[in-house]
């Protein structure tokens, strides 16, 4: 039994060019989507917070992560009370809980393996300097 | 009970700047990094055979994703025999293999959330056209 997810889910395959799915991945797995989705976590944080949460992401890379994300209907904005602009604060949805659980599982994994990782790169290291 | 991966693994966190996990981190949800690993669910492929699964990908691109790859120890260069450059295979490692389930979880749930994400876009595509 093959486990080929266009097999799965024929609608949708991220090897395709122009598949909206790949699109998405891009989103929850580019430079800085990642760790905006794992910032917001522990629950719904205002635009600095999160800034201060995920180290050297510039204003205009969290804004256009949080706007794919916002359109995607992964993160909700919250306005709590109109004229008070600061106070928007960004919260994951159902699916974009979901989501941020797969990734952080990912990189809860990764945590487990950098030692090896590491211990790979001085292997690699070494052995072109010899 | 904090669920905060500093304190598991304290000496990892993707969200500071210079941790060495934020560069691994960027191999494997890269621009390409992903499609390159999951391309090798199945076993190990040549040059080529990647270049065909991974739909739009450069020979630029997936030669430097998979140098950090082979330097990261998530994949192996298998070449068989000597003088057949072109005989030469990539394979995920048990560290790859574990990582590229992870990812392959991730995409597995992208695909069922993908209806909810396409409705959202509707939504909001049509929220800011009226």
């Amino acid at each position: 039994m093959s486990t080929q997810p266009t097999e799965l889910f024929p609608g949708f395959e991220v090897q395709a060019e122009g598949c909206e799915s790949r699109d998405i991945l891009d989103h929850i797995t580019g430079r800085w989507g990642t760790l905006v989705l794992l910032a917001l976590h522990d629950g719904p944080k205002r635009f600095s917070e999160i800034r201060r949460a995920v180290q050297g992401i510039n204003e205009k890379a969290l804004a256009q992560s949080l706007k794919h994300f916002e359109r995607d209907g992964i993160v909700d904005r919250l306005a709590p009370e109109e004229g008070y602009p600061s106070r928007v604060e960004y919260r994951l949805t159902e699916v974009g809980a979901g989501l941020e659980q797969r990734l952080r599982e990912l990189v809860m994994h990764l945590y487990e393996e950098m030692p090896k990782v590491l211990d790979s790169h001085a292997e690699y290291d070494s052995r072109r300097a010899s």
